[in-house]
């Protein structure tokens, strides 16, 4: 397995806490997400200003293990990386870790599925998409 | 495995949708929530107006498959159930339905764990969850 | 002024909460928005499954007082009603009720524009809205 | 009228979204509130790491003016400045701009009073407070 190659830093908000002082659970998916679009810009496959009608991909399944309590005022970042590339999947890995110290709070997954949002159908991954990931990540589209 | 036997009704707001216009990911993990919260009310294992500081729990894993995407004004339910009560651990799992037809939009899970917020320890879940959740869920305490 | 004749309630959730454990501020402009669009919905303006695209009004203006603080498992409610209807724009008023008790909470106000999304233009308010707000606050559209 | 002396960038997020392509309207009070708190840092009046039930201000008013939508990957910031310091209040003010352009995509207002969480009563407003503002805003504590 690769490396993180990619990370994103993110600011815990106020607004992501909750009433036992710390980021609430679902705000980790939102920060995974916002951490994926990222990925997915840096690597040409998003641009910013385009419709996210077109980006062409949708959620199947996402999962999250929490290892550590994020506090506000913590310094994160997200690690994205997409460890498979199937027929017409995705699979991307998440580590979201203090900045500082590069201690792990949480990991998770996620599994995408390319999609067309006017036919409404899955459909083959592009090859674009094959080709920049894979050349990425390092491992041959695999 | 038993059925669900508590189920939560959400209502889908504008405001949990994101530019693709159905449901965002991370808020499947909001209504889990909000669902598992009132299962606990149910069973009077938690008080409406109690401090969440006191509930004593904390969540290790959670994970979400995306089974159909959710849409404003649909009629949605939670369902909520604790398939395996382990030494300090509880196993629960969730079933988002649509209230009209009773078809899966999602399902999902997530691994609490018993703890005390004041000495921030793990602890053995307590013998009154152990025995009201056993006898909600009909398997014993298992 | 005529009295609130829509009234939407609304679940607090966990989720809605911040860490000193109540309503955070943001969320009330989250409670105000689904109850108006409950209101639109309800005067047939606006119809479930309709595209959001379609809605035709941009928010110029919200404005939020805080008269006590919303906690977890009240059962609140919001009213809604039009104060004003303008060439362009339509003046929304709120007041968030504790249903139990109907202890105002917060009230609030929004003024909205009708939009074409298409042209990107403000355009005259439509004279179905005009008619149908009018004929449901008994002010004869003024 | 000073002139905004704090400034605090704020990521747009694709949660912060709504089916209108665009940053839903309560999100705005969300980065006024994560700017409000970043100003009381940068001013010491509030710690990194201490109880939110310290921080001793609550909201009594909120207002945002909405001038442009904002968009996903808009590279934007929030000013704060404190325009009147009262006996036992605070009139914050808030403008959001694009960074690159500094147009001004919002502007805001919130009315604070300075709160005591433990005899839940409004307080007079500390010196300290009222010092540092006013020396930070350059006047004199008015």
């Amino acid at each position: 397995m690769s490396a993180f190659r990619f990370h994103h830093p993110i600011e815990v908000r106020y607004g992501d806490l909750d009433p036992q002082g710390h980021l609430n659970n679902a705000n980790f998916l939102t920060y995974f997400e916002q951490a994926r679009i990222q990925y997915l810009i840096n690597l040409g496959l998003f641009e910013k200003g385009q419709s996210f009608m077109e980006v062409g991909i949708i959620l199947a399944e996402a999962k999250v293990t929490f290892l550590a309590p994020v506090h506000f005022g913590a310094d994160v970042k997200v690690g994205v990386r997409v460890s498979h590339l199937g027929g017409k999947s995705i699979t991307t890995e998440y580590t979201l870790l203090d900045s500082a110290s590069d201690r792990e709070l949480a990991t998770g997954s996620a599994a995408l599925v390319a999609y067309d949002y006017r036919s409404r159908q899955t459909i083959p991954l592009p090859a674009e998409w094959r080709e920049r990931i894979g050349e990425f990540e390092g491992h041959g589209g695999q």
